[in-house]
């Protein structure tokens, strides 16, 4: 999958990931009272305006970006429906050619991180059928269990050309309070890395990364140059850039000498672009995602002023 | 919320987790084929029977143990459809005044995290109207992110009474590959063990112990019994006992010397009991919950024969 992913980056030139975490502050009024007339003040009502607007992002980036990644919890939080809403996004972003990125975050020990696994990047079997349940391309996954809660997902990984992000160094403030401490001459995130690395050599592609990739925030420049230095073959999911304070020019040492090696995330920055002072005049509200088009444009131009 | 459970504890004289974590293969027949006749063989199907399996579980369990422990993976990966058998799961078992423990292990970044904790064990306000949905009384995290990731559950733990479990040594065969690295004279379950007593001191019950908890895996018997000591105010969720190979001789050290501090979980031993040698023939198919009422009353014996 990862080759893939290089592919869809190399062909739009832009390592862009369009992070799907709606909020109800962000639907614009015409969505959100249609879904609430339709459905009243519920659950369903939000998650159908979560999946209605996610469509109209989608419509208006699909051409210029790789993947996007939404964020599982936002849509979790809404209960069933919200994951109704959930996959119908991903079902739509894969039919415009988008590789997705769920952004999970499971761990888990290895009975159950079979379920997760077959749930979301293998299939269940029922009495002879299969079914793909939510058919993510790439997950997010938490490594603190250690190597028999990452290698349920490795056989799925293989059998259907999926591919996992473990996360390494994360980009929130406290990301330290364990991530760095010592561990005997390295951080612990330098161990996870050295770790992920290690999992992951058997599913390295053909531009010479593999499927295992890390997340590495974009909030901590010079921790991700060690990365990048220690682990040549893991790609890089960038969180953090935009809203969580991480800048081009930092988390230009996650990339190669070919500007290859890591895809960068941006959330609010893009799909609540319609609600920033510098779009917020220029579209009627119909055509929100017009300012998520722009942000996405900005953003590749920042980013390849710096790559 | 440790009160409450601390209090279903000694009104039980039972320190017994039930672990809600189906299987379709744990399933009689004559549920799964009720279900396969009326849905179809689909992931509904699969969905209405878990909800089935664990009703009848809970209906002869009930009045005997605290609390009953679901693992979201195994709804999860049915999609939707599974999350509704969740939500009905922890609906039915807080109908019979059971305590749930739902057993997630999130971990996320704190805007992230907020969504998972208002989902999980907070509230959801649309446009003034307010919504529980999953409505578990505790929850389990992971703590790689540190303590901007656990914070957000804090504020609902405060206003709606609830509580959780911190990943601090679990039970798995790979758990030491980091939880037992050495970060500076202790090790990294050690750190996170200190960090979750540190975390919990505002949430300190009438028994002296906090509604902030952590999971200690019964499969390491010498490490629970240091984390025992460092962490006199936390309750611990053990997770092991049984078909992961942790005894109640080894698990005892979880206890304090009034036999509490500790809640041990049993998942296939008890749900499952019904297809062991020593359960099978006792029951009648229809019965089947009854073998897991025998596993449960043999459970509390074997641990109150060491605690």
């Amino acid at each position: 999958m990862i080759d893939k992913l290089i592919d869809k980056i190399k062909e739009t030139e832009n390592p862009t990931v369009v992070g799907l975490d709606p909020r109800l502050s962000y639907v614009p009024d015409f969505i959100k009272n249609e879904c609430l007339e339709k459905y009243g003040k519920t659950p369903k009502a939000v998650a159908e305006s979560f999946y209605m607007f996610n469509k109209e992002i989608i419509d208006k980036t699909f051409d210029l970006v790789p993947a996007v990644k939404p964020q599982v919890a936002m849509y979790e939080m809404l209960g069933p429906e919200g994951f109704d809403s959930y996959i119908r996004t991903i079902e739509y972003a894969k039919s415009k050619g988008l590789i997705v990125i769920g952004d999970v975050k499971r761990g888990d020990i290895a009975s159950t991180a079979e379920a997760y696994s077959d749930g979301h990047i293998g299939r269940i079997n029922i009495e002879g059928n299969e079914f793909e349940i939510y058919h993510e391309d790439f997950i997010t996954l938490n490594p603190y269990l250690g190597w028999d809660s990452i290698e349920p997902y490795m056989e799925n990984c293989r059998n259907y050309d999926k591919g996992m992000f473990v996360l390494v160094k994360t980009s929130n403030p406290n990301s330290g309070q364990l991530q760095d401490l010592d561990v005997g001459g390295k951080t612990l995130y330098q161990k996870v890395g050295e770790l992920t690395s290690e999992w992951g050599k058997e599913l390295v592609g053909k531009y010479g990364y593999s499927s295992v990739g890390a997340v590495v925030g974009a909030t901590h420049r010079e921790q991700a140059e060690k990365l990048r230095k220690l682990m040549p073959d893991t790609f890089f999911l960038v969180p953090g850039y935009g809203a969580q304070g991480g800048k081009a020019e930092d988390l230009a040492v996650c990339f190669d000498k070919d500007g290859l090696g890591a895809i960068v995330n941006s959330s609010r920055g893009i799909i609540a672009a319609h609600q920033k002072e510098q779009y917020k005049n220029k579209y009627s509200e119909k055509d929100f995602a017009l300012a998520a088009r722009d942000a996405v444009n900005d953003m590749k131009a920042d980013l390849r002023r710096c790559i």
